[in-house]
């Protein structure tokens, strides 16, 4: 019952994104460049907002992600189940209908108790995370975040989408 | 993000205990002979409620598995973690805090406001699987359950408990 760590990487990306100007994109190098995460291992989480339609991957020489809905469109339920999948946390195998005391199957409840109560919990989780949008993840950081660090952000988005060459940058692949 | 079959085994498996007269216990293979698991599967799941103090372990030749404490003080929350473990969810590796736009750690706010949005949706989890007690979980099996079934129940504990034979019982082994 762990989330991959690809649900947090996918989560900072989309926040980031929320930062570009209209029609920029991050390639999937500057965005793991900016998380400190190795490249290879963000792409996967990558291909994961771009299939699930919060992310748009454009191709071409200035090509990269960017935000496919306004922030305020995408909730933080939607970047997990994105990642993670949408299949329920409990599988109900139907043990009740097994078994020495079992009898046939069309006299039972339609939903065994047991599975009925894992429902309703996973169904608060998911309310809570609906409730949740990126948008608001966003103002969240832009009051609480470091200011430094905000200033950092504003200078390293300045230079990326400008195009200014960075120290290192001749040892790495832009794609 | 999927829990485990032994949960719905354990949390079973623990109702079925609900129904034993004080002092009664059911051996594992008993527990799995009743739900139609192979024994050896469900023994991890028997292990980890007694780790949990959530049933114990009696030793002896008419030893076996009892609840530890009454039904109304264990809850669905208690079985899942007996069995899944404590972890959250969602572990917070910090990246907020690596990266080209990173400050002086002490700089941050102390959460991560996706991080907070992840766990005050497993606390809503939690909250839920903590209200519904194996007590009601019962008392929904004994109101909704078939009455052929529970008749058989009680015929198939009434026999179990009781020692007597019955058909394929020489090829088991009972401890």
């Amino acid at each position: 019952m762990r989330m991959s760590e690809g649900v947090e990487w996918a989560a900072h990306c989309v926040l980031l994104l929320c930062a570009l100007p209209d029609d920029a994109t991050l390639s999937a190098v500057r965005l793991a460049e900016y998380h400190g995460i190795p490249a290879p291992y963000l792409a996967k989480s990558l291909q994961a907002l771009a299939g699930a339609g919060i992310a748009s991957s454009i191709p071409g020489r200035h090509g990269g992600y960017r935000l496919s809905r306004p922030p305020s469109k995408i909730t933080l339920l939607d970047v997990v189940l994105a990642v993670e999948g949408n299949d329920a946390f409990f599988r109900c195998t139907e043990i009740r209908k097994r078994g020495p005391s079992r009898v046939a199957a069309r006299a039972y409840p339609a939903m065994c108790g047991i599975a009925a109560a894992m429902d309703r919990a996973e169904t608060a989780w998911r309310a809570q995370l609906e409730q949740t949008t990126i948008a608001e993840l966003a103002t969240g950081v832009l009051h609480g975040a470091p200011p430094a660090a905000l200033n950092k952000t504003a200078e390293w988005l300045h230079q990326t989408l400008s195009g200014k060459p960075r120290s290192g940058d001749g040892k790495r692949n832009h794609s």
